[in-house]
């Protein structure tokens, strides 16, 4: 097959989750150096996506088949965390970018060829996967028309997954993903927000493109094993559901950067005079109290990533799915890894005064775009909130999560 | 004298705290009408400005000898809580324009004089109060040099109170306020913030400026009833502290946001459409219980901030001071007034999407400046805990507050 | 009348607010030192109930025919909230006898003098108000039985207001109170708890005890003006809802406790020496800091009381009842203050060591108390919370409030 | 050695962690039910610690040679997070009963054959380890006196580890721990508090007593790998610190109570009714919101406590002592959790209404202790925090930690 030749020429070496992480690290400064530029351009400098794509971050979860990695969540999340510390836009975008590539394995093989088939398999993805589409039912397919907000990324992308209401299907069975190239779709430059600018999340719109059903599944299969494309590929990655895979990129970005800000507030405490006593502004117990309070949440958001990260890999490692607590676990966790982000944003920006709010200094944008990565529908802390509770306290489940 | 006939032209009937209320009201559409505008040329409308004096905002404390209203606390605090749901900004600066008249009616007479004997006394101050600014004594004055940060509305005013350390004086009593012509100062257009940026609280920077003595009080006179023009205009309104006056204006901007705040969340909910289920927020629990926890907690600031406002001119209506637990109290309140504001906000905030974030939403500027209201040297909530709190513990106080 | 003769000799000159807070104040050493006592026995010491009915508590709101006061709400509150200071159960239980009255005031004139018309008018008034009663529907009235919980002051009743829903009245005007006869109930001895043990708020059982329908008020009428004694006393006190006059209590009894809690939590930091340091405590700033976060929301939430208080009395001053947006604020108010004390007391039991445990220290005491304060079902935060939420947004409203 | 054949006798095969669990597992019915007696009596019934002790659990980290089982970290923490459930105060009791353990083996050998040559090994160690004992340096050791106070489980101890300044060394390196036998101290019945009352952690007296040398040590030394017994015994677990062993009760118990916690709130809700509604209270949103808000919290904070166990346990496997850094977080993260805990808990208690506060309700027993567990001078959420931050400050440090 002519593209797993190519691949295996891209990525000539298999790369660990290590690699990966060295040669990130390595672009880190380029990255941080771009953060402006990424919001004031609203969306990801090109560059950034080719240092990202070459270093192989968008191939974490794709098929050795194509050139992939096929690396584990826990080798891929630190991945995310480091990067959000140097642009959290970036980060925000590379890990639905990466993510995509996961859920998109789980596809028929006829659309991971046709995907990944040429190029290399370089063919990147975006998505908006909010059930709003409009379908209608057409011989092998679907008419597929609506338009879709908030699509990260939008601008790199060569395919979209956009979400749509099966017509044929009863609720919660209905809600189904169709994949459709980007020369299909227009992109509405629409994205004038006030936090994570660089992301580029423009609306699309899409008029009665067809989608042949080799390019639909639904929510439910690809969460239960039951996808057109499941077992297709023989790494144990692959045995598993969609949806955790797809959530680990919105905590370990909000995390990544409260870190971030934690150390930049800390170097900037250490040198700060207050005006109106002109006293080190380190010295003074708040200062040094808010900083702890920043970094404990943070760190415990962290341990409790990467605990479930190793129990979406314990799970795939065993060739079994995750069962229903941990897919109630998976579906809430990060909506609440994202809060306890916002409570250190909250600790340390609260204690950093006016400087700290010119465009100049980190902590307003890092302040910013950590709330903003619990405003995703996905990640909203009440919505997840009553989702476990309400499993919990043995009540009518959602099916699809 | 000549500024008086003039004055009494101007305002020909006495505006009393209702009216002005009424007045203020009248403008609010267009106000809220100029508020991007305020954010993107990062200073307030002159129209705003202009509409504010006439209606004679600015008025509020100045001598009736000037063509003041000599309004008490309690009739004013209302006027910056309706005008901050139009525009925070707007707002802010009008505060502070008008808080300095209280400030400057307690310097010489000699200084009220030179600053309201023309223009019909439509002068305008603004100020930038940190200490500072570096003074060298000179016969009859002093030299006056310095860069001063955060100088709000400094693009409207004729004149500026500068904080500075007097040579001649030990601490605490080394704080002091010189007043100075705006054309003695140089504005440096570096006010790009993520916050409140129509306030154009820009940088201030003089070098080696006579300012004569008259034109020169302590924090702790001016805080003691011992400055040069203490007891010089008739009004109870004068036989009263600084401080106090100067603060009124960072709590009531932040609740008044606040309040907006809750208005505009409220109306949008009632039409939200949740994207991923199709249901109606506004009949979700959630969305009712983050609504109540916007509102309450700036009910409460609001009704704390009015209690303080009716101390504040029943003291001077007695003709006494505020005790040391009153200045304290006015000292530390408003810290908490603010956080009390930006519970709401995050509670709102917290609850309003992906969409809330879009520059035309007007939940994220509230959200932003409301949060920003707390960033001043003034209401930093650590700072005034530990205040309050060691003062209560009988420990050794500031003699300045 | 015999007994406006009788209750005229009791309290020969009226007493004022100020009156009767200096009464209370008088006996407030007594109280306090009763309060373990009140714990150990589980019931306020009947010296405690008859100091403070010499001192004309439970007559603030009693008719002058019968010997009371008819003090406004902003008289009495804060008479509330310095008796929590000395003992939070003591001042739990006196509120509701007092509140209580206000109510029966509002019940038929034959029910007035059955309860007013001996004793000097002295008798005393429990309840238990959750509508949890059967009642049977006979000729002149019903027949009551249930077990009702929570009755505070139950020991110290001579009569007992019981809820019950009416069989002849759809909700939700069903919601029914009776009043019965102290005799006509059982005392359940079963009130050990973790908290207000002194309240003694033990169970009532009844058993098919007639109750006449002079006896009887439906919660709607009692809120809406249209009950059976309704404008039969002159006093403008009784132009008023039952219901904000019944919540008074709670809140008052928290902030009371909150304000007591700082106050011994600053003796005690003091004084207080860490074990590991050998440092005084009071000279941390995190001790500073706590100290006024423990005063701050304590109050906020009194100026709050107080507004709303102010806000009853004007309205029944002006013979109006409140209007929808006033009954939501005082039936939803009330929760968010104890709220604000819960924090205060968290603060500051969160900051005061091991030694704050023992029994013998006031703070556990208090930091107990003031949580249960938020435990009544009508103190609910999140039913309050989604009560005011719900009507701010416009949907369906709870009739009976 | 006649202990080695004695404890060789004592636990015939080696115990694992796993094991020891699973012995732990199949007792806590029976400990459960002593929970309220081990409240009343204010101390842990002896058949709790019998049970308990032969499973094995004070033996987890005693060494091999005297019977003990040389467990890891995070195969002893789980034990006291399951243990928690059952009762609170006897996990408490029972953690520093099993870390003591730790502690004394890095003291002398000499010290280790005392207390465990004899009784095959079976002597518990209870401690207080403020340093407040007065000290006279005397031949071979000194003459220690004093005061100590929260002497927890002092009941069940053979020997007491006692806190001290060495007067002839300086601070911060005068902290010492001396141990001494029971029978050298008196126990003062002085327990009486609200919470954790089944601790019995009463004040210990002792006066003039001497104590060798060789069983004392300093803190430093037992932090830093230089105590008389660093090294004696062979197994890893001894090549570590004090102070991350001693620490890990803390937050253990604190999290077990609180996962405790959120499954009697479950249960309990499932089946409640509201009495003013009718409603079946899990029904509600806000119902199942608390729940999920009790359980996050606490799950995040037992992934961070596995995650530093994990790390104590790599160190020690790598015979590293744990860097600075390590120190630090061992030092202050569990006050973090044990926060965690107390949030989750009054999520939990503030949406129970008032049956909760019953005493024969589980759930304020649990809020009580969970909250009681911040209290410990250790555990000082402050404290913890500015050593913390203090030291990511680069300010000075604390060489004792």
């Amino acid at each position: 097959m002519a593209q797993m030749q190519a691949s295996s020429a891209a990525v000539a070496a298999p790369v660990t989750g290590a690699g990966l992480l060295e040669r990130i690290r390595a672009l880190l400064p380029a990255i941080a150096a771009n953060a402006d530029r990424a919001e004031q351009e609203r969306r990801i400098p090109p560059e950034n996506i080719a240092m990202l794509g070459e270093a192989g971050l968008y191939r974490a979860f794709q098929p050795r088949l194509y050139g992939g990695l096929e690396l584990d969540a826990a080798d891929y999340g630190p991945c995310l965390v480091e990067l959000a510390g140097a642009c959290g836009a970036t980060a925000w975008v590379s890990s639905l970018l990466a993510q995509h590539v996961h859920g998109t394995a789980l596809f028929s093989r006829a659309t991971q060829d046709e995907i990944w088939g040429a190029n290399d398999g370089a063919d990147l993805i975006a998505s908006s996967v909010a059930p709003i589409g409009q379908a209608e039912i057409v011989d092998g397919g679907i008419l597929l028309s609506g338009r879709f907000g908030f699509s990260s990324g939008s601008d790199h992308a060569q395919w979209f997954i956009l979400g749509f209401r099966h017509p044929g299907r009863q609720p919660p069975r209905d809600k189904h993903f169709a994949i459709v190239r980007a020369n299909e779709v227009a992109i509405v430059d629409d994205w004038h927000t006030a936090g994570l600018q660089g992301t580029g999340s423009k609306t699309l719109t899409i008029d009665g493109v067809f989608v042949p059903d080799h390019r639909i599944e639904s929510l439910v299969a690809l969460n239960s094993g039951t996808s057109q494309g499941f077992g297709a590929n023989p790494s144990h990655i692959y045995h598993a559901a969609f949806m955790p895979h797809f959530n680990i990129g919105f905590p370990a970005v909000a995390v990544g950067m409260a870190r971030r800000m934690a150390e930049v507030y800390a170097e900037r405490t250490r040198s700060r005079i207050k005006v109106f006593t002109g006293q080190n502004a380190a010295t003074r117990s708040p200062a040094a109290i808010r900083l702890a309070r920043g970094i404990f949440p943070t760190e415990a958001a962290l341990s409790l990533l990467e605990k479930d990260w190793r129990t979406i890999d314990a799970r795939s490692a065993g060739r079994q799915l995750p069962d229903t607590d941990e897919m109630f676990r998976f579906r809430t966790n990060h909506s609440y890894c994202i809060q306890l982000a916002i409570q250190a944003a909250e600790e340390l920006f609260g204690g950093s005064g006016g400087s700290a709010w010119f465009l100049s200094n980190e902590l307003q944008r890092l302040w910013r775009n950590i709330h903003m990565c619990g405003a995703h529908a996905g990640t909203d802390y009440d919505t997840c909130s009553e989702v476990l509770g309400r499993y919990r306290l043995g009540l009518d489940l959602d099916p699809s999560l």
